[in-house]
Protein backbone atom coordinates (compact mmCIF):
# COMPACT_ATOMS: atom_id res chain seq x y z
CA UNK A 1 0.00 0.00 0.00
CA UNK A 2 0.97 3.47 -0.78
CA UNK A 3 2.28 5.68 1.76
CA UNK A 4 -0.32 9.07 1.97
CA UNK A 5 1.55 11.98 2.35
CA UNK A 6 -0.42 15.38 3.33
CA UNK A 7 0.93 18.65 2.86
CA UNK A 8 -0.23 22.37 1.23
CA UNK A 9 -0.05 21.23 -2.41
CA UNK A 10 1.47 24.44 -3.38
CA UNK A 11 4.75 24.82 -1.50
CA UNK A 12 7.87 22.44 -0.65
CA UNK A 13 7.95 23.63 2.86
CA UNK A 14 8.16 21.25 5.59
CA UNK A 15 6.47 18.58 3.20
CA UNK A 16 9.56 18.72 1.07
CA UNK A 17 11.93 16.81 3.58
CA UNK A 18 9.48 13.88 3.75
CA UNK A 19 9.13 13.83 -0.28
CA UNK A 20 12.74 13.56 -0.44
CA UNK A 21 13.12 10.54 1.70
CA UNK A 22 10.18 8.68 -0.07
CA UNK A 23 11.47 9.71 -3.68
CA UNK A 24 15.28 8.57 -2.57
CA UNK A 25 14.06 5.12 -1.32
CA UNK A 26 11.82 5.18 -4.60
CA UNK A 27 8.90 4.52 -2.40
CA UNK A 28 5.11 4.53 -3.30
CA UNK A 29 3.21 7.24 -2.08
CA UNK A 30 0.31 9.37 -2.98
CA UNK A 31 0.85 13.54 -1.97
CA UNK A 32 -2.67 13.68 -1.23
CA UNK A 33 -3.76 17.21 -1.67
CA UNK A 34 -2.16 17.55 -4.88
CA UNK A 35 -4.44 14.88 -6.47
CA UNK A 36 -7.77 16.43 -7.98
CA UNK A 37 -10.62 17.76 -5.64
CA UNK A 38 -13.00 15.35 -7.09
CA UNK A 39 -10.94 12.63 -6.28
CA UNK A 40 -10.39 13.49 -2.85
CA UNK A 41 -7.57 15.99 -3.10
CA UNK A 42 -6.98 19.69 -2.42
CA UNK A 43 -6.64 21.57 0.66
CA UNK A 44 -10.08 20.54 1.33
CA UNK A 45 -8.48 17.05 1.95
CA UNK A 46 -5.80 18.27 3.50
CA UNK A 47 -7.68 20.07 6.78
CA UNK A 48 -10.31 17.17 6.99
CA UNK A 49 -7.84 14.50 7.61
CA UNK A 50 -5.77 16.76 10.02
CA UNK A 51 -8.34 16.49 13.03
CA UNK A 52 -10.49 13.40 11.62
CA UNK A 53 -12.39 12.07 14.59
CA UNK A 54 -11.76 8.25 15.34
CA UNK A 55 -7.76 9.25 15.08
CA UNK A 56 -6.25 8.67 18.27
CA UNK A 57 -3.08 11.22 17.39
CA UNK A 58 -4.74 13.97 15.58
CA UNK A 59 -1.38 16.07 13.87
CA UNK A 60 -1.01 19.35 14.83
CA UNK A 61 -0.47 20.93 11.26
CA UNK A 62 0.84 19.58 8.34
CA UNK A 63 2.78 17.97 6.65
CA UNK A 64 1.39 13.81 7.63
CA UNK A 65 1.62 10.67 6.44
CA UNK A 66 -0.63 7.85 6.93
CA UNK A 67 0.26 4.35 6.36
CA UNK A 68 -2.91 2.43 6.76
CA UNK A 69 -4.58 3.39 10.01
CA UNK A 70 -1.47 5.09 11.43
CA UNK A 71 -0.60 8.65 11.20
CA UNK A 72 1.94 10.84 12.16
CA UNK A 73 2.67 14.40 12.07
CA UNK A 74 5.90 16.74 12.71
CA UNK A 75 8.19 16.42 9.80
CA UNK A 76 10.90 15.08 12.17
CA UNK A 77 9.09 12.04 13.78
CA UNK A 78 7.51 11.03 10.48
CA UNK A 79 11.45 10.69 9.21
CA UNK A 80 12.30 8.83 12.43
CA UNK A 81 9.25 6.05 11.33
CA UNK A 82 10.30 6.24 7.37
CA UNK A 83 13.96 5.81 8.16
CA UNK A 84 14.13 2.56 9.51
CA UNK A 85 11.63 1.25 6.62
CA UNK A 86 13.17 3.09 3.80
CA UNK A 87 16.79 2.45 4.80
CA UNK A 88 17.41 5.90 5.88
CA UNK A 89 18.73 6.31 9.13
CA UNK A 90 22.12 4.01 9.35
CA UNK A 91 22.57 0.60 11.17
CA UNK A 92 22.23 0.59 14.45
CA UNK A 93 20.35 2.87 17.27
CA UNK A 94 23.02 4.89 17.49
CA UNK A 95 23.21 5.58 13.75
CA UNK A 96 19.64 6.43 14.08
CA UNK A 97 19.62 8.76 16.78
CA UNK A 98 22.58 10.68 15.21
CA UNK A 99 20.62 11.00 11.95
CA UNK A 100 17.94 12.42 14.22
CA UNK A 101 19.56 14.53 15.93
CA UNK A 102 21.04 16.02 12.90
CA UNK A 103 17.84 16.05 11.46
CA UNK A 104 16.45 17.84 14.01
CA UNK A 105 19.07 20.68 13.77
CA UNK A 106 18.50 21.06 10.12
CA UNK A 107 14.44 21.84 11.58
CA UNK A 108 15.66 24.54 13.68
CA UNK A 109 17.95 26.13 10.41
CA UNK A 110 14.33 26.11 8.93
CA UNK A 111 12.48 27.46 11.33
CA UNK A 112 14.86 30.36 12.09
CA UNK A 113 14.86 30.90 7.91
CA UNK A 114 11.05 30.55 7.79
CA UNK A 115 11.47 33.31 10.62
CA UNK A 116 13.40 35.93 8.57
CA UNK A 117 10.57 37.22 6.97
CA UNK A 118 8.20 36.14 9.69
CA UNK A 119 9.81 37.76 12.40
CA UNK A 120 6.71 39.14 14.49
CA UNK A 121 3.61 36.88 13.20
CA UNK A 122 2.98 34.39 11.02
CA UNK A 123 -0.29 36.15 10.77
CA UNK A 124 0.40 39.20 9.43
CA UNK A 125 1.96 40.52 5.87
CA UNK A 126 5.59 40.20 5.18
CA UNK A 127 5.24 44.02 4.03
CA UNK A 128 3.98 44.69 7.50
CA UNK A 129 6.91 43.32 9.10
CA UNK A 130 9.14 44.20 6.58
CA UNK A 131 11.63 46.49 9.06
CA UNK A 132 12.04 43.85 11.50
CA UNK A 133 12.72 40.89 8.85
CA UNK A 134 15.69 43.12 7.33
CA UNK A 135 17.38 42.88 11.14
CA UNK A 136 16.67 39.71 11.56
CA UNK A 137 17.79 38.53 8.55
CA UNK A 138 20.89 40.34 9.19
CA UNK A 139 21.14 38.02 12.20
CA UNK A 140 20.70 35.21 10.70
CA UNK A 141 22.37 35.26 7.30
CA UNK A 142 25.62 37.24 9.86
CA UNK A 143 25.46 34.77 13.09
CA UNK A 144 23.14 32.22 12.07
CA UNK A 145 23.83 30.43 8.85
CA UNK A 146 27.58 30.24 9.48
CA UNK A 147 27.34 29.04 12.36
CA UNK A 148 25.16 25.84 11.46
CA UNK A 149 27.39 25.32 8.25
CA UNK A 150 30.05 25.20 9.98
CA UNK A 151 28.57 22.61 12.15
CA UNK A 152 27.41 20.83 9.41
CA UNK A 153 30.78 20.60 7.92
CA UNK A 154 32.46 19.34 11.10
CA UNK A 155 29.65 16.63 11.63
CA UNK A 156 31.09 15.68 7.90
CA UNK A 157 34.57 15.72 8.98
CA UNK A 158 34.32 13.90 12.12
CA UNK A 159 32.52 10.85 9.91
CA UNK A 160 34.89 7.97 10.61
CA UNK A 161 33.56 6.22 7.70
CA UNK A 162 34.67 9.83 5.24
CA UNK A 163 32.80 12.70 4.44
CA UNK A 164 30.99 11.91 1.47
CA UNK A 165 27.98 11.10 4.43
CA UNK A 166 26.48 12.65 7.58
CA UNK A 167 26.30 9.36 8.87
CA UNK A 168 28.22 6.24 7.99
CA UNK A 169 28.57 4.98 4.27
CA UNK A 170 25.31 5.46 3.04
CA UNK A 171 22.68 8.02 2.58
CA UNK A 172 20.42 8.80 5.26
CA UNK A 173 17.58 11.40 5.70
CA UNK A 174 19.91 13.30 7.57
CA UNK A 175 22.02 13.86 4.26
CA UNK A 176 18.76 14.33 2.10
CA UNK A 177 17.73 17.42 4.51
CA UNK A 178 21.08 19.05 4.51
CA UNK A 179 20.34 18.74 0.43
CA UNK A 180 17.28 20.53 0.82
CA UNK A 181 18.32 22.84 3.64
CA UNK A 182 20.96 23.87 0.97
CA UNK A 183 19.16 24.32 -2.08
CA UNK A 184 16.72 26.39 0.34
CA UNK A 185 19.45 28.70 1.80
CA UNK A 186 20.37 29.18 -1.92
CA UNK A 187 17.34 30.31 -3.17
CA UNK A 188 16.92 32.76 -0.28
CA UNK A 189 19.80 34.06 0.83
CA UNK A 190 22.15 33.59 -2.49
CA UNK A 191 25.19 35.44 -1.74
CA UNK A 192 25.23 35.18 2.18
CA UNK A 193 25.10 31.31 1.76
CA UNK A 194 27.66 31.22 -0.94
CA UNK A 195 29.79 32.75 1.41
CA UNK A 196 29.15 30.49 4.07
CA UNK A 197 29.84 27.65 2.10
CA UNK A 198 33.46 28.49 0.95
CA UNK A 199 34.10 27.77 4.59
CA UNK A 200 31.96 24.17 4.21
CA UNK A 201 33.72 22.82 1.27
CA UNK A 202 32.32 19.04 2.63
CA UNK A 203 28.90 20.70 2.92
CA UNK A 204 28.74 21.96 -0.70
CA UNK A 205 29.95 18.47 -1.91
CA UNK A 206 27.23 16.65 -0.42
CA UNK A 207 24.77 18.84 -1.42
CA UNK A 208 25.76 18.57 -4.98
CA UNK A 209 26.39 14.48 -4.66
CA UNK A 210 22.78 14.49 -3.46
CA UNK A 211 21.68 16.93 -6.16
CA UNK A 212 22.99 13.99 -8.92
CA UNK A 213 21.68 10.71 -7.42
CA UNK A 214 19.68 9.06 -9.44
CA UNK A 215 16.44 9.48 -8.09
CA UNK A 216 16.91 12.35 -6.73
CA UNK A 217 18.02 13.76 -10.41
CA UNK A 218 14.74 12.53 -11.82
CA UNK A 219 12.50 14.18 -9.15
CA UNK A 220 13.95 17.35 -9.27
CA UNK A 221 13.39 17.17 -12.86
CA UNK A 222 9.87 15.93 -12.55
CA UNK A 223 6.49 17.75 -11.89
CA UNK A 224 6.03 16.33 -8.48
CA UNK A 225 9.26 18.83 -7.40
CA UNK A 226 7.47 22.34 -6.71
CA UNK A 227 9.47 25.09 -7.96
CA UNK A 228 10.77 27.33 -5.11
CA UNK A 229 7.74 30.13 -4.85
CA UNK A 230 7.51 33.10 -1.94
CA UNK A 231 4.80 31.51 -0.50
CA UNK A 232 6.72 28.25 0.95
CA UNK A 233 9.33 29.05 3.83
CA UNK A 234 12.36 29.98 1.74
CA UNK A 235 11.38 33.07 0.15
CA UNK A 236 13.73 35.19 -2.06
CA UNK A 237 13.12 38.75 -0.89
CA UNK A 238 16.35 40.23 -2.17
CA UNK A 239 16.28 43.07 0.23
CA UNK A 240 16.69 40.32 2.87
CA UNK A 241 20.42 38.92 1.49
CA UNK A 242 23.67 40.83 1.02
CA UNK B 1 26.78 4.71 35.52
CA UNK B 2 25.29 7.69 36.41
CA UNK B 3 23.90 9.64 33.23
CA UNK B 4 26.02 13.13 32.59
CA UNK B 5 23.34 16.05 32.09
CA UNK B 6 25.35 18.95 30.10
CA UNK B 7 23.89 22.27 29.99
CA UNK B 8 23.96 25.66 31.27
CA UNK B 9 24.12 25.86 35.28
CA UNK B 10 21.98 28.64 35.70
CA UNK B 11 18.92 28.49 34.34
CA UNK B 12 15.53 26.16 33.56
CA UNK B 13 16.39 25.83 29.93
CA UNK B 14 15.77 23.45 27.53
CA UNK B 15 18.10 21.41 29.72
CA UNK B 16 14.86 21.28 32.38
CA UNK B 17 13.17 18.84 30.20
CA UNK B 18 15.74 16.07 30.15
CA UNK B 19 16.31 17.04 33.79
CA UNK B 20 12.71 16.16 34.70
CA UNK B 21 12.66 12.93 32.78
CA UNK B 22 16.34 11.73 34.85
CA UNK B 23 14.16 13.14 38.26
CA UNK B 24 10.71 11.18 37.62
CA UNK B 25 12.43 8.02 36.63
CA UNK B 26 14.96 8.23 39.62
CA UNK B 27 17.58 8.04 37.55
CA UNK B 28 21.25 8.88 38.31
CA UNK B 29 22.39 11.51 36.96
CA UNK B 30 25.07 14.40 37.35
CA UNK B 31 24.75 17.70 36.16
CA UNK B 32 27.85 18.34 35.35
CA UNK B 33 28.30 21.91 34.57
CA UNK B 34 26.59 22.95 37.95
CA UNK B 35 29.66 21.04 39.89
CA UNK B 36 32.62 22.88 41.37
CA UNK B 37 34.95 23.71 38.44
CA UNK B 38 37.52 22.41 40.37
CA UNK B 39 36.20 19.06 40.15
CA UNK B 40 35.45 18.96 36.70
CA UNK B 41 32.46 21.74 36.52
CA UNK B 42 31.28 24.91 35.76
CA UNK B 43 30.37 26.55 32.35
CA UNK B 44 34.10 25.76 31.16
CA UNK B 45 33.61 22.20 31.25
CA UNK B 46 30.15 22.33 29.11
CA UNK B 47 31.55 24.26 26.17
CA UNK B 48 35.07 22.62 26.82
CA UNK B 49 33.44 18.61 26.06
CA UNK B 50 30.86 20.23 23.22
CA UNK B 51 33.48 19.76 20.63
CA UNK B 52 35.63 17.26 22.45
CA UNK B 53 37.93 15.68 19.74
CA UNK B 54 37.49 12.18 18.86
CA UNK B 55 33.24 12.52 19.66
CA UNK B 56 32.15 11.57 16.53
CA UNK B 57 29.18 12.85 17.01
CA UNK B 58 29.18 16.45 18.30
CA UNK B 59 26.57 18.51 19.54
CA UNK B 60 25.29 21.55 18.28
CA UNK B 61 24.91 23.40 21.56
CA UNK B 62 23.87 22.58 25.03
CA UNK B 63 22.18 20.24 26.36
CA UNK B 64 23.42 17.19 25.75
CA UNK B 65 23.86 13.69 27.40
CA UNK B 66 26.53 11.74 28.11
CA UNK B 67 26.01 7.63 28.97
CA UNK B 68 29.79 6.52 28.78
CA UNK B 69 31.73 6.88 25.51
CA UNK B 70 28.21 7.55 23.98
CA UNK B 71 27.03 11.16 23.50
CA UNK B 72 23.92 12.92 22.19
CA UNK B 73 22.88 16.36 22.15
CA UNK B 74 19.37 17.84 20.89
CA UNK B 75 16.33 18.04 23.69
CA UNK B 76 14.20 15.85 21.49
CA UNK B 77 16.62 13.22 20.83
CA UNK B 78 17.82 13.09 24.38
CA UNK B 79 14.44 12.36 25.21
CA UNK B 80 14.57 9.58 22.24
CA UNK B 81 17.15 8.13 23.84
CA UNK B 82 15.80 8.04 27.09
CA UNK B 83 12.69 7.26 26.59
CA UNK B 84 12.99 3.02 26.48
CA UNK B 85 15.64 3.06 29.23
CA UNK B 86 13.66 5.10 31.78
CA UNK B 87 9.96 3.76 30.84
CA UNK B 88 8.81 7.01 29.86
CA UNK B 89 7.77 6.72 26.28
CA UNK B 90 4.54 4.28 25.74
CA UNK B 91 4.58 0.69 25.62
CA UNK B 92 5.43 0.07 21.81
CA UNK B 93 6.50 1.59 18.65
CA UNK B 94 3.43 4.06 17.82
CA UNK B 95 3.51 5.00 21.28
CA UNK B 96 7.06 6.28 21.58
CA UNK B 97 6.49 7.35 18.16
CA UNK B 98 2.98 9.69 19.41
CA UNK B 99 5.26 10.76 22.77
CA UNK B 100 7.86 11.95 20.08
CA UNK B 101 5.17 14.02 17.94
CA UNK B 102 4.14 15.16 21.35
CA UNK B 103 7.50 16.55 22.44
CA UNK B 104 8.11 18.12 19.08
CA UNK B 105 5.01 20.22 19.35
CA UNK B 106 6.36 21.14 23.09
CA UNK B 107 9.37 22.11 21.66
CA UNK B 108 8.67 24.66 18.90
CA UNK B 109 6.06 25.93 21.11
CA UNK B 110 9.54 26.68 23.65
CA UNK B 111 11.10 28.10 20.34
CA UNK B 112 8.50 30.48 20.10
CA UNK B 113 7.94 31.65 23.75
CA UNK B 114 11.75 32.39 23.82
CA UNK B 115 11.94 34.53 20.43
CA UNK B 116 8.58 36.38 22.26
CA UNK B 117 11.77 38.28 23.88
CA UNK B 118 14.15 38.01 20.84
CA UNK B 119 12.06 38.29 18.04
CA UNK B 120 15.25 39.58 16.26
CA UNK B 121 18.48 38.20 17.09
CA UNK B 122 20.04 36.37 20.33
CA UNK B 123 22.66 38.64 20.15
CA UNK B 124 20.68 41.69 21.05
CA UNK B 125 19.93 42.89 24.17
CA UNK B 126 15.92 42.40 25.16
CA UNK B 127 15.44 46.44 25.61
CA UNK B 128 16.70 46.97 21.55
CA UNK B 129 14.21 44.90 20.25
CA UNK B 130 12.05 45.39 22.89
CA UNK B 131 9.03 47.27 20.18
CA UNK B 132 9.28 43.79 18.08
CA UNK B 133 9.05 41.60 21.15
CA UNK B 134 5.39 43.88 22.11
CA UNK B 135 4.27 42.72 18.86
CA UNK B 136 5.33 39.19 18.89
CA UNK B 137 4.41 38.30 22.36
CA UNK B 138 1.09 39.77 21.40
CA UNK B 139 0.61 37.22 18.54
CA UNK B 140 1.81 34.49 20.88
CA UNK B 141 -0.54 35.35 22.81
CA UNK B 142 -3.65 35.43 21.00
CA UNK B 143 -2.96 32.72 18.33
CA UNK B 144 0.21 30.59 19.76
CA UNK B 145 -0.78 29.91 23.00
CA UNK B 146 -4.79 28.87 22.72
CA UNK B 147 -3.25 27.11 19.52
CA UNK B 148 -1.34 25.10 20.99
CA UNK B 149 -2.65 24.60 24.46
CA UNK B 150 -6.33 23.61 22.42
CA UNK B 151 -4.37 20.67 20.73
CA UNK B 152 -2.77 18.88 23.61
CA UNK B 153 -6.46 18.90 25.11
CA UNK B 154 -7.47 17.34 22.37
CA UNK B 155 -4.14 15.03 22.36
CA UNK B 156 -5.72 14.22 26.09
CA UNK B 157 -9.38 13.85 24.80
CA UNK B 158 -8.60 11.66 22.79
CA UNK B 159 -6.40 9.28 24.56
CA UNK B 160 -7.88 5.63 24.13
CA UNK B 161 -6.87 4.99 27.66
CA UNK B 162 -8.07 8.54 29.44
CA UNK B 163 -7.01 11.64 29.90
CA UNK B 164 -5.11 11.68 32.71
CA UNK B 165 -2.14 10.86 30.44
CA UNK B 166 -0.95 12.07 27.01
CA UNK B 167 0.15 8.74 25.80
CA UNK B 168 -1.86 5.40 27.00
CA UNK B 169 -2.32 5.45 31.23
CA UNK B 170 1.39 5.84 32.26
CA UNK B 171 3.60 9.07 32.60
CA UNK B 172 6.13 9.28 29.33
CA UNK B 173 8.09 12.34 28.99
CA UNK B 174 5.59 14.24 26.73
CA UNK B 175 3.62 14.32 30.37
CA UNK B 176 6.76 15.98 31.85
CA UNK B 177 7.48 17.99 28.96
CA UNK B 178 3.81 19.55 28.82
CA UNK B 179 4.06 20.11 32.84
CA UNK B 180 6.97 22.22 31.65
CA UNK B 181 5.66 24.18 29.12
CA UNK B 182 2.56 25.37 31.61
CA UNK B 183 5.00 25.87 34.39
CA UNK B 184 6.87 28.36 31.78
CA UNK B 185 4.22 29.73 30.19
CA UNK B 186 2.37 30.48 33.75
CA UNK B 187 5.32 32.26 34.60
CA UNK B 188 6.17 34.30 31.57
CA UNK B 189 2.40 35.02 30.32
CA UNK B 190 0.21 34.14 33.88
CA UNK B 191 -2.74 36.25 32.29
CA UNK B 192 -2.90 34.88 28.86
CA UNK B 193 -2.22 31.39 29.83
CA UNK B 194 -4.86 31.31 32.74
CA UNK B 195 -7.26 32.28 29.85
CA UNK B 196 -6.16 29.96 27.34
CA UNK B 197 -6.22 26.84 30.33
CA UNK B 198 -9.70 27.96 30.93
CA UNK B 199 -10.74 25.70 27.27
CA UNK B 200 -7.92 22.78 28.41
CA UNK B 201 -8.99 21.75 31.52
CA UNK B 202 -7.50 18.20 30.74
CA UNK B 203 -4.52 20.38 30.46
CA UNK B 204 -4.34 21.83 33.38
CA UNK B 205 -5.58 18.42 35.49
CA UNK B 206 -2.49 17.24 33.97
CA UNK B 207 -0.07 19.52 35.01
CA UNK B 208 -1.42 19.45 38.62
CA UNK B 209 -1.06 15.81 38.46
CA UNK B 210 2.14 15.70 37.40
CA UNK B 211 3.31 18.35 39.87
CA UNK B 212 2.37 16.68 42.93
CA UNK B 213 3.68 12.80 41.88
CA UNK B 214 6.40 12.84 44.04
CA UNK B 215 9.85 12.13 42.51
CA UNK B 216 8.44 15.38 40.42
CA UNK B 217 7.57 17.38 43.60
CA UNK B 218 10.74 16.02 45.93
CA UNK B 219 12.58 17.65 42.80
CA UNK B 220 10.77 20.34 42.22
CA UNK B 221 11.25 22.02 45.78
CA UNK B 222 14.84 20.51 45.89
CA UNK B 223 17.50 22.53 45.22
CA UNK B 224 18.12 20.79 41.90
CA UNK B 225 15.28 23.21 40.43
CA UNK B 226 16.82 26.21 39.29
CA UNK B 227 13.86 28.84 39.80
CA UNK B 228 12.82 30.47 36.57
CA UNK B 229 14.87 33.73 36.10
CA UNK B 230 15.14 36.82 33.39
CA UNK B 231 18.07 34.64 31.65
CA UNK B 232 16.12 31.88 30.48
CA UNK B 233 13.78 30.74 27.88
CA UNK B 234 10.46 31.88 29.85
CA UNK B 235 10.84 35.50 30.96
CA UNK B 236 8.31 37.53 32.72
CA UNK B 237 8.63 41.04 31.16
CA UNK B 238 5.03 42.37 32.20
CA UNK B 239 4.76 44.10 29.30
CA UNK B 240 4.67 41.34 27.34
CA UNK B 241 2.11 39.45 28.82
CA UNK B 242 -2.12 40.62 28.91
Amino acid sequence: MAYELHYWPTIQGRGEFVRLALEAANAPYVDVARQDPAQGGGEGALTRHLRAAGNPHPPFAPPYLVNGDFVVGQTSAILLYLGPRLGLCGANERDALWTHQLQLTVADVVAEAHDTHHPLSVSMYYADQKDAALVRAKAFREERIPKYLDWFELALQRNPDGDLHLVGNALTYADLSLFQLVEGLRYAFPKATARALKNAPAVEKLHANVRRRQRVAQYLQSERRIAFNEDGIFRRYPELDA
